[in-house]
């Protein structure tokens, strides 16, 4: 058995060293060490294994840091990571304190550029390459992106701008056909034919290739030749999302996107499973009875059919459920589009991916009226995707937008009523719900599916002495934190707007409230509250609890909850040093 | 002298009852109707000339409202305005309660969305014709987009989409090679290429064309072909902005594309102009002194080079001056290229365009801490633009973000110090300055051109009663409001974050503070305010001023300001209100 060559390599110079004849055995080990990595932690398999032998490559043929390689999303790169010294600590990948899940310069030089939302590559690197010119610094620039990520908007406002630029950006066109399922729309379908070539040269490019992805020497000559371009060139290279990994490969619906561990046991394997229902999946089975219920209710999804629980329900509606591919605005715009002509378009996107279509809320939905319901997955901590991906803006960016209805569920059993209650507003609403598993509201407490209105109860003392006004799941969190003290109130607000004036001023009667929300407190439900007590002249000692004021990493969202305060404990800790406090309210 | 046409067409049916010999009389009368409008009221003036011919051909062949013409933004559709039933008020243009700046449903239901920002008409097209497919209902969708509007890349997800879709929907391109001014990158040159029919036909598309776009019959043959398409289609139609109107032909910047009043004195063109420098223009100026003292400091705008009186900075800057095109979520991703290779951009753009890329400022540039500056243009109300136009929600949604300073000024002689304040930053900063002419400061309150901190009190009462709290201009409505006043001091906030506590605490301390600010109270500087008092357990009455919640339309904003209040006079009584309100602080 020869030595393995992976443990010495600490550095793309490393990687230049070894001769070309190494370089199989060097993507072989690369590949199991991914496989084993994501089989103990879990992660983005699929597409680091179609990328083994590009990465090789790029590191073969160009030479980072002094040439910055700027991988978009950065998911891909494992392999990368692997080959700049960050081997040894791959196994604390996505977790606390741990490898971040995406690329970022403060985590290794050889991270040209911080992402996780896709799409970002070739305008960064086209800022990069300009800025070189401006400092007189030399060096290549390289955009790696995917052909999920080319269907995004800025892609190719990027595209457009760099063509135009006459600077010798490389662009490596990754083409796995896939954006995290199938990829979707004219391009993908375009980049199989030969037409490939004249639309990037339309848009100012030199065009290299289709060349294989897994041939080695096939990529570092094309790379060699992209290397020595005076202009922009696009390098289009073919690969096969999850290679090299049958069970990745034979998932015909993602090719392994995004793995949870999984480990071998008597030859097959084994994925590890929370057994319970998540908000999505609950959340999809809502909608599937409302589709079943009303044919005018449709779904639109932005390339998150799987994330998003969609897949059975685009089986049993193909003609009513649109994937639309990375492309957030459209998919914004898209519902305004199927609005106006009568349907009940229902878009169900990540809070951090809405942000890309913050202006599509504002000017195409909102200000027209449009009867759009955005069903905002993933809104407050999302765990091991980190800092990039956290829901922590969706309430406060979204809360001033005239006549815009924006709701939470505390569980399962407030996803009937709510989206009843938005499919029979007349403008648009907003249904936000966290990543996880669903949570059950006690019997008494549960709501029937019709439409709702206002705030609900959680528990009402007789003689209140604090409340806690809450939103979405940490209502029950703040109902565990009042269980014991007989004058502690509970109000899940349910609505931030139009928020429950009413009950929020009872709320506020007693004179001390906490308000929970797992979102900025900038701004959100906890600054309503303190807006309409200054309206109506109501005095209250207030407290905000919330996501704090810096970017949270990747970690367990439970364990981080509790860092935060946003569990029980926390809660009757901040409602009794509120109570603690002197003064008259 | 034949009768003039125009008086007689009340609505499409009457244009396509009239001869074909008749419609370049038409087309004359339209044009001649345009010139004289915008010399009166003023109006986007060189897209609506070059695009008469293309508008009466498509009401020749598309029968509206049955037939839906998405017009992307509108501003174009002066023509189709005047054929459908507004010709006799189109003398109200973007004035208050009167014809709306561009296209509204709600004015007509020849409007078939509406919009006002650019790259939309695809994505909403798209979005119909799926949804007449889906109920069963008949007629064509035809998107009309211009080339500027094109390299926005929304319109790239939806042509994406749309190529994929096998749905007939139809894609007119009125090609005048501009966006405002001459249009970026490789795209339009491209278009004037024949390579542009390989480029459509590799999105999906049948690609009729080019076209001449002022000749009716060769419209009136190609679009009729294209309503007869099965398929996607594109007809690409070759126009002059500015057609037909000299001083627009001859205006080699942007071809008469957004004029004020104007008028015909001894055979010269006589425009009617304010004398006094705006506050873009005295940004420009400051920003032209900055990128003298430091070569790191270049300039990034998406199309907005007239709007942001950047000309001249382009013309002595020509390599340091970035133009990128109607391209805003590729302005700030650049902008966070050239940070991160020790550039200090300066991305100068609209509040309401900097909605487009709400997650860029958010993912590319703050997460990742870059020091790129936003100059925020454009903030607060806007005047004849309007609801889609309003500088309403930057601060809301930009405030949360954390590590970006948000600051305002009061007048001209702040924006040295707080350009200076930003460029020694070491991370990410915003600064936002409203439409309109310029206001002065007294003398005593000017600050130095070095950077600053903290807020500043605009007068400070020895014995205070009452503290306005203010952002931006409106500082100097407050203290003329308080002028005479001898217990009402006015503090200027400045800075948003970090908010300086120690003097907001201080003027909180004489129990009532008015907070006013240009934007959404939802989450805004007043909100800032009390949240800070409620950390710190202080009680204040507080109101809060702001714009209301609901989309402010067209007029004139000084009007429009005093309305709501925005000025010294309703300043004023929100303070004696505030005053005589029973009950202690």
């Amino acid at each position: 058995m020869t030595e393995r060559l992976l443990p010495r390599i600490d550095s793309p110079a490393d990687v230049r060293a070894l001769p070309e004849s190494e370089l199989p055995r060097l993507c072989e080990e690369l590949r199991e060490e991914i496989i084993s990595l994501c089989g103990q932690v879990g992660g983005h398999l699929g597409a680091s294994l179609g990328a083994v032998e590009l990465i090789v490559a790029l590191h073969r043929i160009f030479h980072s840091p002094q040439d910055a390689l700027v991988f978009d999303v950065g998911h891909q790169a494992y392999a990368h990571k692997l080959l700049t010294g960050r081997r040894e600590r791959m196994g604390t990948l996505r977790q606390a304190g741990g490898i971040a899940p995406f690329l970022d310069p403060r985590e290794s030089p050889h991270d040209a550029l911080a992402a996780g939302h896709a799409s970002t590559a070739v305008s960064a690197a086209l800022g990069m390459l300009e800025g070189r010119r401006l400092r007189g610094r030399s060096g290549h620039v390289v955009a790696v992106l995917g052909d999920g990520a080319l269907t995004g908007g800025l892609s190719f406002e990027g595209l457009n701008n760099a063509g135009g630029a006459h600077l010798p950006l490389v662009v490596v066109l990754n083409d796995n056909q896939m954006s995290i399922s199938a990829n979707v729309g004219a391009i993908p379908a375009l980049l199989r034919t030969p037409q490939a070539r004249a639309f990037f040269e339309g848009l100012g490019f030199t065009y290299l290739g289709p060349v294989d992805g897994h041939d080695l020497g096939a990529l570092t000559r094309v790379l060699r030749e992209a290397r020595a371009s005076t202009r922009p060139v696009v390098v289009h290279a073919l690969t096969r999302k999850g290679r090299g990994f049958p069970p990745a490969e034979e998932d015909a619906k993602t090719r392994g996107h995004a793995m949870g561990p999984y480990e071998w046991r008597d030859g097959k394997l084994v994925r590890a499973r929370g057994g319970q229902r998540t908000f999505s999946e609950a959340f999809a089975a809502v909608l599937e009875e409302a589709m079943a219920r009303d044919s005018r209710v449709v779904a639109v999804t932005p390339a998150m059919l799987e994330g998003s629980a969609l897949v059975g329900l685009k089986e049993r509606y193909p003609e009513r459920v649109f994937d639309v591919g990375i492309a957030e605005q459209h998919a914004v715009t898209f519902c305004a589009g199927l609005a106006a002509e009568g349907l009940r378009p229902v878009c169900v996107i990540y809070s951090t991916f809405l942000q890309r279509a913050y202006d599509q809320v504002i000017h195409d939905v909102c200000l027209p009226g449009l009867p759009v319901v955005f069903a905002v997955d993933r809104a407050g901590l999302v765990g091991a995707d980190g800092a990039t991906h956290q829901g922590t803006y969706d309430v406060a960016s979204l809360r001033p937008i005239p006549g815009l209805t924006v709701m939470a569920p505390v569980a399962g059993a407030d996803l009937p009523p709510l989206l009843s209650t938005a499919l029979e507003l007349p403008g648009p609403s907003l249904l936000r719900f966290p990543r996880g598993t669903l949570l059950e509201l006690p019997e008494v407490l549960q709501p029937g599916p019709g439409p709702v209105r206002g705030a609900r109860w959680l528990k009402r003392a007789e003689a209140p002495s604090l409340a806690f006004i809450t939103l979405g799941p940490l209502g029950l969190a703040a109902l565990e934190a009042a269980g014991e003290e007989p004058g502690w109130s509970v109000l899940d607000a349910r609505f931030v707007t139009p928020l429950d004036e009413a009950a929020v001023l009872e709320a506020a009667g007693c004179g001390r409230v906490v308000v929970v929300e797992e979102g900025t407190t900038h701004g959100g439900l906890g600054s309503a509250v303190l807006e309409l007590l200054a309206a109506r002249g109501v005095s209250a000692r207030v407290r905000l609890l919330g996501l704090p004021d810096t970017f949270v990493p990747h970690g367990d969202a439970r364990v981080q909850r509790a860092e935060l305060g946003l569990d029980a404990a926390g809660l009757g800790r901040a409602a009794r040093a509120l109570l603690e406090e002197g003064g008259a309210a």
